[in-house]
């Protein structure tokens, strides 16, 4: 019988979670039921809503139960199979439908069957060509932000999976873009490597209010938004009229217990005629090939580039976990668990 | 020389204003400059939103300034005109121009003419046809509610002179509509007079999300908010996924001093993928015309009902604007200023 180490929830983190709150343990691999299909993982994506889905809090989806692995978005090949469309030796992707675990067993609907193409590594499925990472900045900038050339784009936690590619796909747009990021390393890397227009180290500013009205003279058009919080109310108040506000997450919440409270700036969506819009990804997913082609596309032409963090091993992932969370990751942080990295 | 007497600001108020914050004084008539137009005020408008503009807060429209005469929305019958378009006995309206007072002189670009209407009397102007009252809600719900028949609207502030008629306009689209009110008897004259669905005493229910969810078990695809607050929080828990906010006043916090926090369950924003838009009535001034015509007609076909609660006197304004905050009017709000009461 094979083993499966598996990283579960022991108890509901207060503020990032530790390795007392994610234990590892040995189970006995499962085995695929009906429809089902057993995965080897080869790639974990960490992301900061799973943070969200081990409190116990009402949200998209449910909470990660007590004892439950951790629920995740993996990349893994094809062990055995019980649904049709599935043969071992397909690699395949769960999202949030899989666990951080050597081995996870997924109904089969609930997969979707990756290519290797020649172009492009087979984990650019979990980063750059993944829901979490292109494809959400991708609807989210474009469907809900509306960017117009001309136009200024704010982003939060721009140096981010997301918000990195979220201000590059304003740019391919004809937006001036600007970053709020936590340090000017990481702002030199926007401005420098991914073509922004400028950076705000938000960590060195007293009053950042001042600083978006400084950088954003005729106010913000687009705010695309990952953190909420102190940065979300100083975005609020640099609104333009009719300005779209693309509320993607609120990261500097996930960490707190009890009732956060909304905007003390949320007066200003009136003030301003501003829109705000709460944007999930799988509301897209009919659309997500032709997406993907704009992706590709991009990529090719060299106006799209992106960073990843590729850690190595299933017992590192809590440490890299809580680097999403104090600042110190940049890019799409993996976790991998094959020796082979030509995938 | 003509006496004026008018009401102005003489302190910020702290809560509700009260005589103290809003005196009355005799001063000489002002004469109108050139472009300028001299006004008797008929009828005064009576709206929450000029509560906000006694605070120094930043706003849609700058403060009043201590010792400034109040700003208000005003019908007038014109006594001297240096503005080519009006001559002295034309009727004419100042959206947010005018002020508390016997006479107002107002630049006759701000000015609207009105004309006496066999079918309706002049003051509905300052009511039902009005910014404030009927082409509020009117673009609110149609164009930012875009309410789909079957679909379900919730209205807060239902019994006052914006939620009325925004509720009367989702059942003309063929949406179910609830109201949230502050007592039965308002809640009675929403379904019996009006043709709501159902209504909601939130000052009966412990548990007013709980109290939502039972009466829009299917969620809520329309929040039309004039309240926020707790109220907003409670909608917030029950919207339906794309669910539409529309953000028309948050009159629970215009008393407060200090910042005051936003909805706690704005997470919900996301989760629901909802939309939450603010609405400002003057960005669609170039379609009031046609909006007016609908207005009439549904009036016409009886299928728009709405209350006036009028009070004579300018030195009964302060009385008759603190009952705006403690529930005890019942629909739009006006001081009249002449005996004239055809007008």
């Amino acid at each position: 019988m094979t083993t499966n180490r598996e990283l579960y929830l022991h108890q509901r983190p207060q503020g990032i979670p530790t390795g007392e709150d994610i234990r590892l343990r040995e189970v006995p691999a499962p085995r695929p039921d009906d429809g089902e299909v057993l995965l080897r993982n080869l790639y974990l994506s960490l992301d900061p809503a799973q943070r969200d889905w081990m409190s116990d809090k009402v949200s998209y989806m449910p909470p990660i139960a007590i004892g439950e692995a951790i629920r995740s978005t993996t990349l893994g090949e094809v062990v055995s199979s019980r649904h049709p469309d599935y043969q071992p030796g397909d690699f395949a992707l769960g999202l949030a439908a899989n666990t951080w675990a050597d081995y996870s067993c997924t109904a089969g609907d609930l997969l979707t069957k990756v290519d290797q193409e020649k172009a492009f590594p087979l984990h650019y499925h979990l980063s750059i060509f993944s829901g979490a990472m292109g494809l959400t900045p991708y609807f989210g900038m474009l469907e809900l932000g509306q960017p117009k050339p001309g136009e200024t784009a704010l982003i939060s936690a721009a140096a981010g999976a997301v918000g990195s590619i979220a201000g590059q796909i304003a740019k391919i747009q004809g937006c001036r873009v600007i970053g709020l990021t936590g340090s000017d390393e990481k702002g030199r890397w926007l401005t420098d490597e991914l073509g922004f227009d400028g950076y705000i180290n938000y960590r060195a500013e007293a009053d950042l209010d001042s600083a978006i009205a400084t950088i954003c003279p005729e106010g913000v058009d687009i705010f695309f938004d990952n953190v909420g919080g102190e940065i979300l109310d100083a975005a609020l108040m640099n609104l333009a009229k009719y300005a779209r506000v693309v509320f993607c997450g609120a990261i500097s919440s996930y960490n707190t217990s009890g009732p956060v409270p909304g905007p003390f700036n949320y007066w200003q969506v009136l003030a301003r005629s501003a829109t705000v819009r709460g944007l999930l990804t799988t509301n897209y997913v009919d659309r997500f090939p032709a997406a993907l082609e704009d992706l590709r596309r991009w990529l090719d032409e060299g106006r799209l580039k992106f960073a990843e963090d590729v850690v190595v091993g299933l017992e590192s992932t809590v440490d890299a976990y809580r680097r999403l969370f104090t600042g110190a990751n940049r890019g799409k942080l993996l976790v991998r668990l094959t020796d082979n990295d030509s995938y």
